[in-house]
């Protein structure tokens, strides 16, 4: 099979353990389902995210949980190790990043949105969409250990919903569209089930009771709108010189 | 009186000294009236605020204006201690910032808006942003002197006027609300009277003439729009998980 | 001649080298005619911009390309030695870009939009409207060999078009107008010749087949929505306390 | 009484919580005895001092235990809030550090000596001696909250001994003088006590069976070279234009 | 075997590639008999030891000559990735070093002398020197990709000669002991001759005419302090709390 | 005249204005006898060395007084703009000094010595000994506005006395050997009186009542040992791969 017929490879990055599952298991499960190969990524291991375990601790713990979700899916999983609030625009987080790419070398990216509820998800979503454009640059060094080497284009790039699909005054964001994931809600939903430690930080930090219950709430409230059981949306980014078709809604309709 | 109802504290913290004043000084003296304890916190003392005193010099002169202008109010006053087109987004920026959100222990924050007209207070905004969100996480370290502990949980967070109420490109931002601040308006002037060392500054960098009528206007042409005398508008920070009920409105409404 | 009838100085400043050119040389040799000292200046040298040859040595290589046009116009040229990439709001930063205002001392400022195709651009419209407003600040010092004084007043500020116009989601960002250039369209298309080292680049990363014919249709497609040949468009700054008249446009305008 | 015939104020500040009881709180207590006010000063709170406490709750624990071994001797104490293993010589390290000497107004400073056996002690002297010679400059700013004014002149600064007394590689670093603290090591080992979390951590990181033993040991070594039961050891620093008259000697020499 | 009587494992850790050949191949091939795992690591990859080729190119050659090296030798190799003149004492220099102890897991650790001829040189033994005694604190988190876990024990340290055993002003800084590698010199030469890139940069940059004539000549010498025909002089670090016990020479020793 | 017969380039490099005055004026006039060009360079402005004036203000006198003195002896005069207290080894520092290095080109490098009594001293001989050594890579990038191209070698590099010849413990710090400066004393003292605006502040923080005599009797106490009327000592950087021959020296008696 010539490169050019393989499955798309696939990187979802996003801020921290469990963004992945709640924006975009269920498109990834229909992915895998094309034979593409995925990679999970998460900025930070987590490390505030407990009111009863100090950083290191909890941060080991989640990072078992994200590795737990992605074997269930059959996707690699990496963390690039930022700490918790301290995602920012510099030169380490953009060298970090643009690595990220090179190593999983996708074809389409998947990430946070520009525009979201906390500063994490923001700032996420801006290193990767400049990482996404610096990738295949050969004069730029990550600095990393063991870099990889640049790739060869700038991949399609995907912006997932922000939490509960609206900005900072409460205005909606409407996706560009949005994908029928109701073959792999259930998936979605153990993938997720996965990070038990956030149970109770949720409960306290967000006000989510039963956060599992609440992102299948959410799944079901996308699907409405776009007439069937569950959805994830989805905006992609269409700036020069990104590439501009649709690659990965044509990739999974050619699969329905 | 158990402390749920106990009035509410209250942070109002904004880029420079005499910012505080110009957007939300006569809804913190409604605010003092209901009982509510008050922070006014500027992120810098205005060391680039002058063209006849060195930075230290005028920085001296300017904390003591502010702290003047509290003394009136009956507010506490701090100053982070950023220097003047400073503020950036960096570690130090939001641990500095979150410890003033932990020593204030506020209810209710009132800050910069995200759009304004020079960088300082958009950056002021974004950091507050997220220190609202940091405060709670008991994993956060400020490494700041003295650090105070986490606080319960996430406050209402309120964004005030941009200077003129306009963006960079001279459109309107409408508020979400605007406040009857006819009856404290006096004590307002005052307070910014308190801010002499920035006449002449005003005038030279902003082309002000008379910044204490100028600042009346304002409150005038807000007021207008909601058919009282002076007003002050403001846009509440909604998105997932900053408590999304309006309980400044309730609270000022409750007053009247 | 008074100094109050002297035609403006011109500050056209931009991420990398090729970036003036294609999106206000015109206007710029418009402005030439009027008698107006023009500087261009990039951030970067464009360091990134090549798969054949190494950072030092492609920069080397542009900043005489970005000379030579210069040179065509009559333009002074200066580089701020960022690295392609490396743009971010830190303190050094703004340091440069401020200094890089004061040494120009402009009374009209020509730089890229707020929101564009990548992130040098974007940061470089950020540096560059914070620095304006530093610029006449004497108690802000940029800590630069050889420091230039502060400037009398903050300059017009405009903004040039992002690259085909568009937002990151490909919607079109109207300009506030249009600048006739049909009467210097031919000089802008040789000072953008001399930029010969990108037409590989362009190809490889961007997809452009040839720069040079898509840089003229796309001047001749903001012409037509003006009803002229060629045209470039612009957006002003008009936050306060910026100046709000169109100094620019009323200048274009005495010369036809 | 006048200001020159009052007792001079004292700094002890060292790099961790118990570096001061260990190094010199023998002397701090004859000092005491003198009528002299004396601060207390850690660089970190100990964070990375324990194999089973995270980094935050052991740094609460170790605060107490440096604030509990100050109240014995009737000081104050102060952390900076340095993280272990992070002290380094940048602007935020020197503005903290001079902050410090700023807040403590200190006649007499005592700190870690230029060569010990780790960094952070090592960092600390530097901090310090820069620190001593920055205080006094009205023109540096530490950009710290509530900062304290200049102080009037530079203090005489003093180095305790290097752990084990010895360099790198095993030489003895000689003591320009040993005070005599046989009156005072009672009270020196009830401070050390205070740091009872540090007995496991010292056992399995430095193999330190029991440190209050290994101490005093180290006292009386200290002491037997100058023909006492018990003594510390001290250089002054004598480089231009730190003060070069020996007053620490003198004071305690007035006493006996 | 149980640990204890298993060979030691042994990181030999210096600034840029060809630094491990010339200071101790000869005894880390002596080592290599003994059964002993070894990883050679360097700080960079020598991105600025070329007049001819650009920073990423001969980086990536010399990574290939050091990998070389290495597998003559039977040894790991890992880059930290540092960028020539670059190796500062900051946070993420202190971490990288960190981490790369934490990975090669090492009982002893042979690395640059603190006084040499270059700051590069002196920053890697003092980051290394640090990253000894941080690797074992649970506490302290070296916030890179995949980090490794604490390692159980600070390992025994030991500097190399410095180039031509002198420090600034051409005095002798003379080694504790003298390691004779009269058997293994040709290995010794043959790694050494895996840096042929280097040829012409030592010509250039250093008057070095014939580099693996002159390392072989510097080897005699220190040989001849020995009474052998060749050696490699080191220094062991002994202030507290480093293991004081020469473990490198009584291993040595025990095999011949 | 060939290159090889023509009079060496000097560069003169210390902390503050006046520093290069105090320590190497005298030779440096010598030198300008023998027709070298003479580059003089601060790394400050000297921006903290007032208590009346504010740092913008004081390090214009300064920059003027430098230049003044420079005029005096018929040498450039540059300043890197460092801030005082503010010379830290980081990247900033380093590609600013090493720019320097590049810009005046010198075959002799006079700097301050690497043990003295401030850190600006010492931090300022550490980053021009590095410099020296970077300045000949061509793959060292400077990323300052007009970089200069990398020099042809390494200069011979000698550091002056510290203040006082002493150590931070008052030990003598012996030079190398003494140049007679008898001959231009007076030059030097004339260029130092340019200083005028220190008078004041070396009285207030270093106690020293006149400093124009109390540098007469530093230069009369270095001659004393050289058995001439007046003196200047310096020390050789001899590490490798810095030329080792006593080329200043050489040059110095040629001309006697």
């Amino acid at each position: 099979m010539s490169d050019e017929h393989r499955p798309p490879r696939i990187l979802a990055i996003h801020a921290h353990p469990d963004d992945v599952e709640i924006q975009c298991a269920g498109t990834l499960a229909l992915l895998k389902e094309q034979g593409c190969h995925i990679t999970i990524a998460t900025m930070t291991a987590g490390d505030c995210g407990s009111a009863e375990m100090g950083p290191e601790e909890i941060a080991r713990v989640r990072r078992g949980e994200a590795q737990a979700a992605a074997d269930l899916l059959g996707a690699d999983y990496m963390c690039l190790e930022f700490r918790d609030f301290c995602i920012i625009i510099d030169h380490e987080g953009r060298r970090k990043t643009t690595e990220a790419v090179r190593r999983a070398r996708p074809d389409i990216v998947l990430t946070a949105p520009p525009v979201d509820y906390m500063s994490d998800h923001e700032m996420t979503s801006r290193l990767v969409r400049d990482a996404c454009f610096m990738a295949p640059a050969p004069n730029y060094s990550t600095e990393q250990w063991d870099p990889a080497p640049p790739i060869d284009a700038i991949p399609h790039l995907y912006y997932t919903d922000s939490v509960e699909g609206i900005d900072w005054f409460g205005n909606n964001i409407p996706p560009d569209f949005i994908v029928d994931i109701s073959r792999t809600i259930e998936l979605k939903q153990e993938m997720l089930a996965c990070h038990a430690s956030q149970r109770n930080w949720l409960l306290r930090q967000h006000g989510i009771d039963e956060y599992l219950e609440s992102s299948r709430r959410w799944s079901a409230a996308r699907g409405q709108q776009a007439g069937v059981a569950y959805g994830e949306g989805f905006r992609q980014h269409s700036g020069h010189p990104y590439p501009g078709d649709n690659r990965l809604l044509e990739l999974l309709n050619s699969s329905s």
